[in-house]
């Protein structure tokens, strides 16, 4: 294959004239430029882009770690990061980790090696100190309140706010055993929503429900076959994903437990599936949050920014009055 | 800060032995290895792993081609390529269009330019024929039918087969007006699905109805409002995604048009909606397709292979006898 060498040879110009053309530096002559463009399509001479962002110092590209790709809560965060990214130019290089620390760990170091621009953490399992010393090689943004942090930038939702805000709206329509339904209990965003639990369970003394590791559409079959078991049984969830919510509402029509009157449930995120089902829930702006956070990680200025994400109650059926 | 020609200065040795320590090279000295790495460590030296890469003429980025990342289909097709990806020290680049022709285009770039060493194309609406005309740049592999191209590697399943065993199965079961809906109606498998019905309608006449552009869980509405404004109605449809058969197995509930009795339901994919709610489906082995998708694009041998992965009907709920 044809090398920069060759080429210029070919063109009767100089190393240095074919890498500006290259690059689209202005102090070329038109005649030596299309001697050069010339000379690379005679030989279908490609231009080795990697190579090109590398000696600019870029390799045009934001990695984004996600635990779960087929999850429709990040995939609309994948959404909005990869929308913007292609309106600037970059691409997504994407970190699917299953919340393995290994994979977290591998995220990190593609930043440290220059491999990615800058990096988005949708998740993580790893500690945000060990997050917080690779921000020295590159841009990182997290979606959880870091609010404190000097180093890693955030966009979040106030998740302590949120859970407060739907226990007294429950409590207000007289519902006296409330519990929540989470994906994991570990992780900042899971540690303000149990804080608020607990707050909560403190000013209205009341029996603890909470249900974990729920993810899907079929975990809300896998909750109320549970709940069934229960002798003393909540008569109100908080579910913090909407694709949950209606896997409980559905398992809920087919047990013949009836929502609101049996159960309430509030979903979060304001999925289409909850519009749908007539679902009560939290809206969370995730298109918005998809843009922020590029916006974020694709900032120029050293500052490190932290946003708050307004979120908002949708009220429908699944929250009754006893 | 610290470049390889001042980490040679540092340690004692050559640019060349520097180099070799990066690379792994065998052919340094135990004593060399470790002045180099005391050098590196000393000015915390970051290898620029992309240029490691680069130099050994591979970027270990796969591109992978969606139209729409939120997708579950979609979802669970990144999440067996990422998955494959990772075991085998590559990482997926995501390439999300929403079947604009020019983010299509940028895809092939990227492989015309080297930033990726090969590309997935899950669904496109450029040609095939265009997509053929960069294969000399790496390996791409379709997810459709593309059994008598040369160039162009493929994994898919037999969607006229699929189309063709389903709608003799409803006609067996005295279904006498059976319609489909689909997301877009371009496209091969869209291509094979539209055949195989033209070719049913041949044997058995009957009224046509074809819904397209329907993607999502709450495009199943629309299809029951579009059917309850028909004079004459399907009584049958096949549903080439199983998110939206939920939506249209919803909407009924709540509109009170009794499945399968007044309208049988088959969906696509086996996804986990569909098993919760009692859905008669074909299961496409997605996570296999991605597996098998991986394992054809980096293939090194330059043989272009095409592999159909076998689909199963899965009876449930949504179809009865007339």
């Amino acid at each position: 294959m044809a090398n920069i060498r060759d080429i210029a040879k070919m063109a009767g110009v100089s190393v240095t004239t074919v890498s500006r053309v290259i690059n689209n530096h202005p102090y070329v002559t038109e005649e030596k430029r299309e001697a050069v463009q010339e000379a690379m399509n005679s030989v279908d001479y490609q231009v080795n882009r990697t190579a090109v962002n590398l000696s600019q110092g870029s390799s045009k590209l934001i990695g984004v770690v996600v635990p779960f790709a087929k999850h429709p809560y990040f995939g609309l965060l994948i959404e909005g990061i990869t929308d913007q990214a292609a309106e600037h130019q970059y691409h997504v290089l994407l970190i699917q980790t299953k919340y393995n620390l290994d994979r977290e760990q591998e995220a990190l170091d593609m930043l440290k090696h220059k491999q990615i621009d800058g990096l988005i953490i949708c998740s993580h399992q790893i500690e945000l100190s060990v997050i917080e010393s690779y921000s020295r090689y590159g841009k990182i943004v997290v979606c959880e309140n870091a609010a404190d942090n000097q180093n890693v930038a955030s966009v979040f939702v106030d998740h302590y706010q949120s859970f407060n805000n739907a226990l007294n709206y429950l409590h207000q329509k007289n519902y006296k055993r409330i519990g929540y339904c989470i994906g994991r209990n570990s992780g900042s965003n899971s540690y303000f929503r149990h804080k608020a639990y607990q707050d909560f369970l403190g000013q209205h003394p009341q029996q603890s429900f909470i249900f974990d590791n729920n993810y899907y559409f079929e975990d809300g079959q896998t909750i109320v076959e549970q709940i069934s078991h229960l002798k003393s049984k909540p008569d109100a969830l908080l579910v913090t994903s909407d694709v949950v919510a209606a896997g409980i509402l559905t398992a809920c029509n087919h047990a013949g437990t009836k929502v609101p009157d049996d159960l309430a449930i509030i979903g979060f995120d304001n999925q289409p599936i909850a519009k749908m089902m007539g679902i009560t829930t939290f809206e969370i702006p995730h298109t918005t949050m998809g843009v922020k956070l590029f916006q974020q990680v694709s900032n120029q200025s050293s500052a490190v920014q932290h946003e708050q994400l307004p979120i908002t109650l949708i009220e429908r059926n699944t929250v009754g009055k006893r």
